[in-house]
């Protein structure tokens, strides 16, 4: 009997492995179309794109996939929820649910609606047509209500969208965690505004040669544990990281001759996505064991590398003085310690992609706010750049002078991503949560930067989080590693202690 | 009933289409496979590719598509057999038909054969290891002649194998031309040797930067009209072109900063591939008539524009001025004369890939009377470096000193490519008869290469060629542009006039 079962679970280990094969492909064309491809082979590339998701999904909803799903699930394998054939047979049952739940017809609308509206964001954001914008907006919401209805929810049609982004999470409980953060944030980034004190940042901006920049960039996420037999980086306008196999991780990113910190610390958030990617187990590769958890933990692997260890002081006692002998013109006359505060600098800003570590959670607040209302129907669409204008206002104190650099900044929206962005809060959360118990686990990890060693800090996080794939959610998980439900006070604790003694803000 | 052949039609084509989406996903994995992957990524993407061809040959010998051709083929669609649908039905049956012709066990056999043969070649070669390398040949052509035979053929199991690479075409009318050309060849090299005369090869041997020569490269490539808006060019160890889509056609070269002649003659070959390529009707992508007739006529357009056009007086005549330019250091002192003479140096060697443009035909026809005997047994296979150092000593004079630069020097026997060789020397021939009515019909080529212009002749291939894709075989083609059959007379012309004159040979 047993034996039969493992047959069964060898097949749908093989069709979802088999549609695994078919995703890569997807996501090589994908790499390729926005790292090489040639102009005019955008339109074919489509084509082939479509015709791959259509395949994928054919086979992702294939009933006699679900039948076997079906019997493994009341079957003994699935008796351990975290054992590998447990947790596979879950998630793979959980994506067969969710993807048959969804009629055809609405996944063409989304997929269509989704590349249109893109398309007319550009324009729109381009000649700061907000209500060009507004159609869009109320098409997406539209289609987002029917998807989350399709789903089913229990308390908020949002909680059924989150659930593509950040299986597990609720928005009863983000509210409430990002509610603390926002009530501690505010005041903070206040009192700082209110410090007069500002770093020189203008050493950031002097002439840092993109051929160095590329080479410093390499050899920081080499040294930090980015394998490049398994992975390699190459140039885009908007940096990225994919996966095209178990051993092949893509990251790119962009240079600014004139802004030192563009290059480096892009580098290192993807390097810290690509890092998570190539801790996950191998040989599970295509079955949810082998695949992240949520985009919040992914994310909290990216931005530990980027803020918790490249913006620390330690880190640059260790690599300053390479920056110093790699970029000698730019460098020489800098101290480490003004180096260290203007790669720190804090400031209220419009455009979110280029706020700093503190500001920018303010950013995703005012988003996730704003995104359940749209969904709800409370805030209608023509009034989203006055919703927008006050939540700056009241959070950064600051206001956004046209639409462009308004409400208009993101893709996220227009792309048909409603959900998404507080997962990069969850981000932050997670990574200061984990990153204070693995500084208490292997004993001062500063200490370790300053040396020139990340090897300790890397295998924690491959041994606690990456290898287990989606073995636990994100929040059984935070608690399993860290003992603690998630909460706002290791990232304030961070933040303040920090900040603190870069503004000398008292006590 | 007109109107439901056109239904049927219709239906053949979106199956072909969608075949040719996943074809080029297999080119985009190939590509990548060779540009860009990591080293550790080689496992996973050899699954990939295994699984593509399988679904991809699952497709093309899908029976439901058997019946819809067979259908046509007695269709009035596929009376006109130049028509656009006469031509498609036709060879989308004739693939049909072949693809079918192999058992399944076979194709899977040839395709394990080809991969391990090519492992074991490279370790036999690089340890000059001929009785390893035996074991592949046997096994090689073991295979070969099982695939002839699952073929079928008339004459000569030979044919069988060529109708892969060109279709049409005869052993024994083959056989007949090569032996023309050999027979005019062989005095003529001999002549060269003998007038004791030798251009200064030095010249080529200077340091040419690599970056300053992958610029020049690209100015070429796009002054000769290969459009970077439909293609790209990397760099590999070895050059080759392909389509990715019907407008994303790429290139790669290589350089060796000490050897001016590597990268500038590669980059004009994949450059002509490149353009046929591109000259294909792209709407009928995926498609017989959106494909090249065959191996020969392909390589005729890079042979064209790598030899006939680049090795030419007049194109130096334009562009040296621009390499003095480029490469003041090297070529300051170097009169164009000179140049040009260095360039088309001839002397016998031993290395294919290495030949000049006259000698290389010999290298070809000893390969292909070798492969002859390989495949009707005439010739056992322990027998090989002793036929392949007479026939170097007969044709060319010379003899190598080991087999790892003898008999083991191509790639193409262990990966299973017999018949293939043969369509270089085919490509050389076609080059030189295209070249000389297209230069009567245009009123003088080298005039217009002199002041720089291209264009004529690459609307003149694209008109004549390029844009009937498989409506016509290779040899109806050449009698259809040219007036007359194959002939080895314009590329003996050609040769005698210019070496004539750089070797000062009598009359």
């Amino acid at each position: 009997m047993s034996q039969s079962y493992e047959r069964v679970y060898a097949q749908a280990c093989r069709h979802a492995r088999e549609s695994a094969l078919l995703s890569a492909c997807e996501s090589t064309l994908g790499w390729d179309e926005r790292t090489m491809l040639p102009v005019q082979g955008a339109e074919y590339r489509a084509e082939q794109m479509a015709y791959l998701s259509g395949l994928i999904h054919q086979r992702r909803t294939d009933r006699q996939l679900g039948d076997w799903l079906g019997e493994l699930a009341e079957s003994p394998l699935a008796a351990d929820p975290h054992s590998d054939a447990g947790a596979n047979i879950r998630q793979l049952k959980r994506n067969y649910d969710r993807a048959t739940k969804l009629p055809q017809s609405l996944v063409e609308e989304l997929s269509r609606s989704a590349s249109l509206g893109q398309h007319i964001w550009e324009q729109a954001r381009r000649d700061n047509d907000f209500p060009r914008f507004a159609g869009v907006l109320a098409k997406t919401y539209e289609l987002k209500r029917a998807q989350a209805d399709a789903y089913g929810y229990e308390d908020s049609p949002y909680d059924a969208l989150l659930e593509d982004y950040e299986p597990g999470e609720r928005v009863a409980h983000l509210t409430q965690v990002l509610a603390d953060l926002r009530d501690a944030l505010v005041p903070l980034v206040a009192q700082i505004a209110a410090s007069g004190r500002q770093p020189d940042q203008s050493i950031l901006r002097r002439s840092f040669p993109t051929a160095r920049q590329s080479e410093f960039g390499r050899k920081v996420a080499s040294e930090i544990g980015f394998d490049f037999r398994r992975g390699r980086i190459d140039v885009t306008a908007h940096p990225f990281c994919t996966s095209l196999g178990p051993h092949d991780t893509r990251l790119t990113t962009r240079y600014d001759e004139h802004f030192f910190s563009t290059a480096l610390f892009g580098t290192m958030h993807e390097a810290g996505h690509g890092m998570y990617e190539q801790g996950l187990p191998a040989d599970q590769f295509g079955l949810p064991v082998g695949d992240a958890i949520s985009l919040g933990i992914h994310e909290s692997q990216s931005r530990m590398w980027e803020n918790l260890v490249g913006r620390s002081e330690s880190f640059w006692r260790h690599f300053f003085p390479q920056a110093a002998r790699i970029f000698p013109e730019a460098l020489a006359d800098v101290s480490p310690e003004a180096f260290y505060y203007a790669i720190n600098d804090v400031q209220p800003s419009l455009i979110r992609v280029e706020a700093d570590e503190a500001t920018y959670n303010l950013h995703i607040l005012m988003r996730f706010e704003l995104e359940q209302a749209l969904l709800s129907g409370d805030l209608p669409v023509a009034d989203v750049p006055s919703a927008w204008r006050e939540k700056y206002k009241s959070y950064l104190g600051i206001e956004p002078e046209n639409d462009a650099d308004g409400s208009m900044q993101d893709v996220h929206w227009s792309a048909g991503l409603v959900g998404y962005f507080p997962t990069y809060s969850l981000g932050n959360l997670y990574a200061s949560q984990f990153f204070e118990i693995a500084d208490q686990e292997l004993g001062g990890l500063h200490q370790q930067f300053e040396r020139g060693e990340f090897v300790l800090l890397r295998e924690w996080l491959r041994d606690k989080i990456h290898r287990h794939g989606q073995r636990y959610k994100a929040g059984e998980l935070v608690e399993r590693v860290t003992g603690k439900p998630l909460s706002h006070e290791p990232l304030m604790r961070h933040l303040r202690g920090k900040l603190g003694r870069l503004y000398l803000l008292p006590g």
